[in-house]
């Protein structure tokens, strides 16, 4: 008889997990707090979405589990080639994300959901329980019985007996926290001073058509409006409007404490998003819709021994939305969970031992990769120096071609180079990039002859 | 009418806090969910409460929040004026701890919790519920009406209104997590890698008493059997007991799974202290005494604001207890929030706002030097080097007097130097230090006249 396993929450992560898992002949059952979201009639959209980015990562991972399903539940994504990053005068500038063309996709988070959900669906071996809140896991103290979860339904509680337990229930898990009661886990949590609110941007009317489709700016750019400490961010769906997103420090949001000040304000930094969203749409958001808090989770181990019970995705570790890797990172944990498992034959408690040992450190590089890209997004993008060095970070990717990755490269388009790895290498970069620009700045005034000479020895010295 | 408050624990923290509050006036309840300890009848000693030292942070709080109080429950301390270092030849040699023969004090603490809630009964606006834990804070939403605390009792749960809540219930308090759910708090916490078991000395034969009284070692002085990465400590007790911890690496713990590995473990390293405690109780002990773990616990703030809830001691830093300034930290806590109490008048959303921004340096300041101490402890001891530093550091402390503090005299003894000024003032004088120790090895072989000058010049280049 097979094993059977409780997959807790069924976000992207989770979905995936639990086709990852039924693949592997586990007896599944797919646990989720909310209603099947793709019952919904009303236009209820969850307004604390931030719009996806899947990049290779995320894409990779998809493909690992399954080809098809792969192919099916991405076939409505848009690609973006660079950032189009808007100043205050309405003036658009494109930046290039890849040196070869490579491109990250928008995909809207609901519709991403609700295609893995369909794939569930299709499988035998996967159960669906919505409406079900996870409250306690009494895992066997042996650790060779059942685990006993615990779910508070509509009006009761019910019990339900696995082999183990996957959680996948973002940043405040349950499963996480019902491991912490069991083994000695690290654990952070810590907020960035950002808060974030939600925007949108209708299609664009049939008269102003200059894209392919109703949008009213260019689908295939991430839209950034970057003003130094806080900024706006856009990025397309299928029908033509885009999903926008506000991200500024707490106190800045409770200074703007009246319609006024917040008119003032938007039409200062962002007159033409203003024009796109609309000015009493954009005030009726900044005052009503929810805002978000941005919260850091690190912890170790993510496992309880014995196999008993795992974490991944946010329930593991929960990231700030700036460099685009959160589901990206969550679906290659399935990956590289299921790898483990594949590799020690279903032996879980080897293969969840081996996994909080070996991934830990790339998902404390990415969530710090994450944390600064805030800087890089709403202030840097704009620097005269961050550009000429981006240029020359672009430019010796080119030339040197695998003896020089940018680091966005390496984190978005080579899913082969883990999080880690990606940052010891970009140190390396790093430090020739800041030498070679200072020599190139120096030499400037000496002429072309002088940058030629000083970048060929630097490019001698560098292998 | 005065305003109520609810304090959650009645542990040491919580019952100066609820007299610290009652002595201003405020309508207390303490709460706490064990049974009142003075009713234990049976000899159920809790085994695992390290015995505890309090030094002057503790002494100079007790002694503002009231000096005949003060008096009263600390008349059973044992003065220790130093370390007695034991190596495993059973040798013993001292080291002061003071520069002038200062002293930490030792002391029982179910004894000293059983004084307070003494002192706790005598007032007449404190009610104390044992026997009541809490489960749900339901915080006022427009922060202006009361907090709702939930508690399970023996069958049932009951509520109860408070104007405001403090929670001084430990590294693993529900006040701190009903907080976390009101409020963005960072918050962090560390398992470190030292397991702990207590063990019992028992007094001294009648025919054995070399002390004033039945003490088998010296009363005065903190024992420690330092080996390294593991390490016993003693601590006398007022009927000539000692209580004793073993700390060490959890791996090590289970490397030594049978009775016969654990007696050639404790014959090998601590022959003298086995003679002590008696073969039979020391492997009783190991085998079967509970096995504590050691967390640090970080938070940030510690106070939801409109000064509806609060948290202090353990609750909000959780350290090691390897500077012994877990409970005088805490002590401490109490006296710096009564001030900013008293500095504003009783607003609440004031001082626990003052509070938050003022004490967390001092806070996470303690809890790194405790971590650090386990090294110092355990194994710098005994290194000649290091002794010839604490030498030389004694040495100038005496000669100049505050111009040159040692770190440990500044954190047990001078309750007026707040702890992250300590580290700074340390971190200039151990940079002198490393440079004097260097230049008086180098110069040994020039002989007396050499250390003088470099001594002399150093000095003068001091101040």
């Amino acid at each position: 008889m097979s094993e059977s396993v409780a997959v807790i929450g069924a976000g992207l992560v989770g979905c995936l997990t639990a086709i990852a898992l039924a693949k592997r002949d586990y007896d599944v059952t797919l646990f989720e707090y909310r209603p099947d979201p793709r019952l919904s009639t009303t236009e209820d959209r969850n307004l604390r979405s931030i719009n996806l980015a899947i990049s290779a990562r995320g894409i990779t991972s998809l493909e690992f589990i399954d080809k098809q399903i792969s192919e099916r539940v991405l076939r409505d994504i848009i690609p973006m080639h660079g950032r189009m990053i808007h100043d205050r005068d309405g003036n658009q500038e494109a930046q290039d994300y890849g040196l070869f063309g490579e491109c990250i996709n928008s995909i809207d988070r609901g519709l991403l959901n609700n295609n893995l959900l369909d794939e569930v669906d299709k499988l035998t071996n996967v159960k669906t329980e919505f409406l079900h809140k996870l409250s306690q896991i009494k895992f066997a103290a042996a650790g060779t019985g059942k685990q006993v979860c615990v779910f508070a339904t509509n009006l009761t509680t019910k019990n339900y007996e696995f082999d183990f337990v996957v959680g996948c229930d973002g940043a405040y898990s349950t499963t996480r926290s019902q491991i912490q009661h069991n083994t000695r886990m690290d654990y952070s949590q810590e907020y960035v001073d950002c808060c974030y609110i939600e925007l949108y941007i209708p299609p664009a009317a049939e008269t102003n058509r200059e894209f392919n489709g109703p949008f009213a700016i260019s689908p295939n750019h991430l839209h950034i409006w970057p003003r130094h400490n806080f900024m706006l961010i856009a990025l397309a769906n299928r029908d033509g409007s885009f999903t926008s997103t506000f991200f500024g420090p707490w106190a800045l949001l409770e200074s703007l404490d009246s319609r006024a000040k917040i008119e003032e304000f938007l039409r200062h930094n962002f007159s033409d998003a203003l024009k796109l969203i609309g000015t009493e749409q954009a005030l009726n958001a900044f005052e009503s819709n929810p805002r978000g808090a941005l919260m850091c989770v690190e912890c170790k181990p993510y496992h309880l021994n014995r196999g008993q019970a795992i974490i991944i995705g946010d329930a593991a570790h929960s990231m700030v939305p700036f460099y685009g890797q959160g589901m990206n990172c969550g679906f290659e944990d399935v990956k590289v969970l299921m790898q483990l498992l594949d590799k020690h034959q279903g032996d879980r408690s080897a293969a969840f031992g081996e996994y909080s040992e070996k991934r830990h450190t790339d998902l404390v590089s990415i969530i710090e990769l994450a944390k600064n890209n805030y800087k890089e997004m709403s202030h840097s993008v704009t620097s005269k120096l961050y550009l000429m060095r981006k240029k020359l970070d672009t430019l010796l990717g080119r030339l040197l071609k695998d003896n020089w990755i940018p680091l966005y490269t390496m984190v978005s388009f080579k899913a082969e180079i883990p999080y880690h790895k990606a940052i010891l290498k970009e140190q390396r970069q790093k430090k020739i990039l800041v030498y070679l620009q200072a020599v190139i700045l120096a030499f400037t005034s000496v002429g072309a002859f002088g940058i030629y000479k000083a970048l060929r020895r630097t490019l001698k010295n560098y292998k």
